[in-house]
Order: C-alpha cells, then sequence, then structure tokens
C-alpha cells in the first residue's frame, strides 16, 4: 500500500522492519525466517536480537508499524477535506482503487496477512492486527458518522458501516491474489461504493 | 466450515488431508511442517512422500479437496430449493451465518488462508484456490443470474454479485481472526443482505 523506503546503513530496526514488510507481502509471515530477515536487511542476527527479543516481538512491532504508517498516510490524504462527509468517503474509495494500480504483494495488507496465519499461535500479534483493523476503519469512521448524523438510515451504525470497508478490502486482497488479478478486489470497491449510493439515496 | 472426520487407519492419504485442514485452520500452511502433518495423521514420512512427492503436492490436494467437500455440502443444503431466487440467496446467508456459531478456526477457510500466504511462492497452490473461490461463487451464482433475470439491475452481473459472497466471506473471517470474535463476520453478510435487499427492492 506505501512504498518501501530504505532507510539508511546503521538504523538496524528500520531495515529490519522494512525487510519484514516486504518479505511478508511477498512470502507470508511464518515462510518468513529470522536468517531471511538479517539477509534482507544486512544486519547480523545478533543485531536483530538485539532489537526484537523473539521473531514475534519483531511481528508485533512489524504490525504496529505498519498501523502508524499506513493511519499517517490516510489521515494526511486529500480525501478528508471535501465538504460532504459523502464526499470524502466516495473520494476515499477512488483512492483505495489507486492502490490497487500495482502488484498484488504492494497492495497487500501486512496486518491482514499476519492475522490470517497467527491469529491463534500469537495472542500479541492478533493484538495488534485487531488494532491495525480498527485503525484502518477510522480512515472512513468519522466521515460516516456525520454522513448518518445527516442522514441516518435505521440499523446501520457508523462503526459497523466503517468495518465494511475493512472486509471489501481484505476480502479483495484474497480473491486477487487467488486470481492473480486485482479486477475482484477493485469490484469489491465498486459494490460498496453502489451500497453506499443506495443507502444514502446518493445515486452516481 | 465442516467438521473433520477421521477416516480409519491405513487410509493414510486421507488422514494426512484430514491432518493438513485441521493444522492450516489452527496455524497456517507455511507454519505446518511434513513432520507436523504426520505426527498428527498417525503416518510415516515414508507414507508421506509415498502419497505426496512435495509439501506444495500436499497443498494442493488440500485445496482441491476443500473445493470438492464444501461444494457437496452447499450442493446438498436446502436452501437451493426455495422457490424464488432471492430466497435461496437470502436462505444461503441465513447458513453462512449459522456456520459462524463455532470457533474462529473452524469457520475458517482452507483455501483463503492458504492463498494468502503462498500467492506467489506456489503458482499450483494458488490456481486450485482461484478455482475453490469461483466454486465458493457457484454456491449464489445461478440464484442470482435468475434473480437479476426477473429484475435487472444496470451495471450489476450475478459473476460479480456472486463474488460478493467471497468478499464477506474471506474479509469476514480476517476481521473474526483480528477481533477474536465473530461478530465482525456475521455483520458482513448483514451488510449484503442489506445491499441485496436495496438492489432487488426486497425490503426485509
Amino acid at each position: 500500500m506505501t512504498q518501501t523506503i530504505r532507510p539508511p546503513r546503521g538504523e538496524a530496526r528500520a531495515r529490519l522492519l522494512a525487510a519484514a514488510r516486504d518479505l511478508v507481502r511477498h512470502k507470508g509471515f511464518a515462510a518468513t525466517s529470522v536468517d531471511d530477515l538479517c539477509a534482507a536487511a544486512g544486519v547480523t542476527k545478533g543485531a536483530f536480537f538485539h532489537h526484537f527479543p523473539t521473531k514475534e516481538a519483531l511481528g508485533v512491532a512489524l504490525v504496529e508499524d505498519w498501523t502508524v504508517t499506513t493511519s499517517a498516510m490516510f489521515a494526511a490524504h486529500d480525501y478528508n477535506r471535501a465538504a460532504d462527509p459523502l464526499d470524502r468517503v466516495f473520494a476515499y474509495l477512488d483512492l483505495r482503487r489507486a492502490i490497487l494500480n500495482q502488484s498484488v504483494a504492494d497492495f497487500s495488507c501486512v496486518a491482514g496477512t499476519t492475522v490470517q496465519e497467527v491469529f491463534e499461535t500469537s495472542a500479541l500479534i492478533r493484538t495488534a492486527a485487531g488494532q491495525s483493523v480498527q485503525s484502518g476503519a477510522d480512515h472512513v469512521r468519522p466521515h460516516l458518522a456525520e454522513a448518518l448524523a445527516r442522514h441516518p438510515v435505521p440499523g446501520v451504525t457508523a462503526d459497523s458501516l466503517a468495518m465494511q470497508f475493512q472486509v471489501a478490502t481484505q476480502g479483495g486482497i484474497i480473491l486477487a491474489k487467488a486470481a492473480n488479478d486485482p479486477t475482484p478486489a477493485r469490484e469489491a470497491f465498486d459494490h460498496l461504493e453502489r451500497y453506499l449510493r443506495l443507502l444514502f439515496q446518493r445515486p452516481a
């Protein structure tokens, strides 16, 4: 979703997190060994264990770093500045579709991939991933709350509706991976937009 | 989604596939070693490699077996027998919600979990997972085609709409894993039902 920028040599922790982001996107968390991480980051195993007592600790830091960097990226984006709250939500969907114009690995979700694997074997990483999903819903939750305040929809809350953006994102990524094609991920956002336009009676 | 039934001793291949289904659901594909599989299935490594030349071959067979058994389960279900095609689709959503009344591992998707990890590292497993996702969409595609023939919706095809059931299923599973709670998976189906009722002008 965001480009991996290599920090200068010497910043071993940041290099390890950048390498982890890249490796997890391409082959998953379990398949990424500490040796792989050290080789990709150009650091020694000693440096790894200086920064992270375990691979699990690296996993927690990876997901937390993912949450912080993606949150900052979305919070700074222009879609948040439209006057009308639903226009902000539709502009966010345009952004999500634009993000799909790269390789599947590059629009995959570090938190979603990792929690898919470790939800039962690492409560610490699962908790970090749960916070990441909530943080993803934050990209649109306030805009949806404002839209619902103007146009209430019985039975629909901003919380629950915001989570559907995460459903479309995560489900779309899996379908894109299985199809080796971003089209199903794009269509998930198209259907979500059509749903919102029906809910809020705002035709395209 | 379906219960793991242990075949009698001696059927090593079936025992390995049952063990793989169980292990992949609990800890993912990469974290499941050949040793884990042999121990869980109660078979020797020799028996493993007699049936599967590589772990990847086991992965392909696992996903293909998953497709066959889940397809048979859904095809035989009563939801397919309602007179009205949309009633069939809503009954299918009731079934999907009922499936969530068990542990997260037990309603997780073997194909979705595996492809999340290996989409780039195993084209063979990815292809099998792509077929599994298509097969999942088949649970509702004919019913949606019939509903759309009676009530066309501009810009909406049965194919694309059927894939939204897979988006809700796969996305819902990831959110449930991250939250350690099936509620977000249930809400994904609730929103999908609301969307369909709006599209087809069929209030609850």
